[in-house]
C-alpha cells in the first residue's frame, strides 16, 4: 500500500521525519491551501482548487489513487467529490452511512446526509449501494436489506416508500429485501442495511446519538451519586470502557454514489480513527464494491417500471402492501 | 374528583370490594364487550358501539365526564374519540405526544403518531398544541417550541417545514417560538417542545427507544462479565435503579386535537402508570388547555396568509432562512 499525502509539505515532511517507516510509502503532493471547517459548500467549490482536499479527489479521479480519505468539511468533500467524480447515481449529493452497533454486530444505516427529498428510485438507490457497502465492509455475503417506515398497519408510510416497497419486493434488483422496518430495528439488527430518505435519517440518527450521550450523563451521575455507588463504578470500570467503546460512533463512512471512493472521517477523528477510516478505503478498494453497485443500477430502469394493473394497489396510495418475506410471491 | 369505570360490571365491583375508599367515588357503567388490541381500527369503529371503550369516550362528548382515559387499542382509541368527538383542528388523526427525559426535565414531542403527510399547517397546528399541552402537565408558564430539521445550512429541510418555521416566527401566533432544531436537541432539552410531521416522530422516536433499550442490554452484559463487574454493579444498584426510572418512557400520552381530552395509557400500564395517566387527564381537564388551543387556532388564518413578495425566500424553495432567536426581527 502507497499513500499520497495532499496538504503542506514542511508540516508533513517535520511529521513524517518521526515516522521513516511510514515516510518510504508515501508521496507528498504540496496545496498551498485547506478547505476551512467553517467554510459554506459554495464558496470551497469557488476557491477549492489548489487546497488539500481538492487534490485528494482529483487523485482518484485522476487514477492515482484508488481512494481519498478526508477528515475535513463534510459539506465541502461532498460537493468537490460531485463536481471532480460526478455522481454515478441520480441522485443531487452523495449518501452519507452511518454504521450503528448492535447485539449481533454493525447496522448500514443510509441517507444520515443530504438528501432531502427522496422519491422512489433514490430510495432503491440507496438500497443498492447501501448493500453493496455493508459487503464490502463487513464481509457479510448477502445483506439483508429492510426500509424504514412508520409501525402501526392503518398509517403505512409515504407514497414514495411504498413504492420503493413495491420495486424491491418484486425481485428484479438483486437483493436480500425483507420489507418494512421501524426505527428501534436499527439497533435490533433485524436487517443488515436500513434506508431511508436524508431527512428522517439524518434527525433518526442525531436522535440516538442525543439518547445515547444523555443516558451516558445520566449514568454517570448515579455513579457519582455517592462514596458507595463511586466504589461499584471503579470495581465495574474496565468492563464499563469496553460498553463505552463499543457505544462510541465509526469514526469513517464513505460518500456513496460517486464514481469513485472517497470516505469521510469524522471531525475529531483520532490517529487510531483515521487508521480505521483508511482501512475502510481498502476495503472498499479492495472489493468489488464498485461493479456490484453498477450491475443492479443498471437493473433499476426495468425494476421501476409501473407495475400492472392489479398489481398496482401499492401505487395508488390506497392500501399499503403487507411485508413480505424473502421470497415470496407477489 | 369522581370516576365512570365502563367496563364488565361484575369484574369492576369484584374488584372494588376490595377497595372501599374508591368505591365510593366510582360509579360503574356496564359494558358487554371490549375492543380487543389486536382488533383493526375499521373494525373497531363498526363494532365499537356498546363497548367500554365507546362508552368513555361518548360521556366526554355527553357531558357526563371532562375526560376520558384508556391503556387499549390505540388505533382504536383514535378512531373512536375522531369519530365521536371530532377534530377541533384539520388534522386526519389526532397527534400523539411523547414526553422524553431531558437534563433540564422533559421535552415534549410531536407528533409521534399518525398524522404522515404533513403540511405547514398541520406543523403549527402540532406547535399550538404542544406548547398548550406542555404548559398544563408541567406548569411551565412559556414553554418555548422549536421545529425538527436537519442540520446543514446548505441542505435545510423540506418545503413544509421552511413554510412552519416562516410562520411561527411572523410571530402571529402566539407561541415562544425558537427556530430550527436538530435531532440531538430532543434529549437535550434545548427548547420545551419540539415539532415534527408523525413519520419522523414516529421513527426517531422509536430509534431513541432501541437506543436505549440496547445500551441497557449492552450495561447489563458489562455488569454481568465477570465477579468483580458484578460486585461493583451491586453497590452501584440503587443509584442505577434511579437511573433506570429516570429513562423509562412516560405511562401516559394524550390525543391532542380533539374536542374533549382522551387519553391513553401504555398498553402494559401498571397500577401506578395508570394513576400517572389520570392524574394527566386531571392536569388538563383543571388547566386552560383547551381554551388557549382554540385562541391560537383561531389565529392560524391569517399566519399562513402568504408574505409578501420581499419575504417569500422561505417559500419559493430558494434559500434557506437562519434560525433567529427569540425576538428577533424578521
Amino acid at each position: 500500500m502507497r499513500f499520497l499525502l495532499h496538504g503542506d509539505e514542511t508540516v508533513i515532511a517535520a511529521g513524517l521525519a518521526k515516522h521513516p517507516e511510514a515516510a518510504r510509502r508515501v508521496e507528498i503532493r504540496h496545496a498551498e491551501r485547506v478547505i476551512a471547517m467553517d467554510e459554506k459548500p459554495a464558496q470551497a467549490l469557488r476557491r477549492g482548487k489548489g487546497t488539500s482536499m481538492w487534490g485528494a479527489v482529483e487523485a482518484v479521479r485522476e487514477g492515482q489513487a484508488v481512494a481519498a480519505v478526508s477528515a475535513g468539511n463534510t459539506g465541502a468533500l461532498w460537493t468537490i467529490s460531485r463536481l471532480i467524480l460526478r455522481m454515478c447515481a441520480d441522485l443531487e449529493r452523495p449518501a452519507l452511512v452511518a454504521s450503528i452497533p448492535t447485539p449481533r454486530g454493525v447496522t448500514t444505516f443510509l441517507d444520515v446526509g443530504a438528501n432531502i427529498d427522496c422519491d422512489a428510485e433514490r430510495l432503491v438507490e440507496f438500497a443498492i449501494m447501501g448493500e453493496a457497502f455493508h459487503r464490502a465492509a463487513h464481509g457479510v455475503p448477502k445483506p439483508t436489506v429492510g426500509l424504514l417506515n412508520v409501525g402501526s398497519e392503518e398509517m403505512k408510510g409515504h407514497e414514495e416508500v411504498r413504492e420503493a416497497n413495491r420495486v424491491l419486493r418484486e425481485g428484479k434488483i438483486d437483493l436480500d429485501y425483507r420489507g418494512f422496518v421501524e426505527g428501534d430495528d436499527i439497533t435490533r439488527g433485524s436487517v443488515d442495511v436500513v434506508v431511508t430518505d436524508g431527512f428522517t435519517g439524518n434527525i433518526s440518527m442525531k436522535a440516538m446519538e442525543g439518547a445515547a450521550r444523555f443516558m451516558n450523563a445520566e449514568l454517570r451521575a448515579a455513579f457519582t451519586s455517592g462514596l458507595i455507588p463511586t466504589l461499584g463504578y471503579l470495581l465495574a470500570r474496565p468492563a464499563l470502557r469496553k460498553f463505552r467503546e463499543r457505544m462510541s460512533p465509526t469514526p469513517a463512512a464513505p460518500l456513496l454514489g460517486l464514481n469513485g471512493i472517497v470516505v469521510k472521517g469524522h471531525g475529531g477523528a483520532s490517529a487510531q480513527d483515521f487508521a480505521k477510516a483508511i482501512q475502510l478505503a481498502v476495503d472498499l478498494a479492495r472489493s468489488d464494491f464498485s461493479a456490484e453497485i453498477e450491475r443492479n443500477m443498471r437493473r433499476l430502469p426495468d425494476a421501476l417500471a409501473e407495475p400492472l394493473p392489479g398489481d398496482s394497489a401499492a401505487s395508488n396510495g390506497a392500501a399499503a402492501p403487507d411485508v413480505a418475506p424473502q421470497g415470496a410471491d407477489e
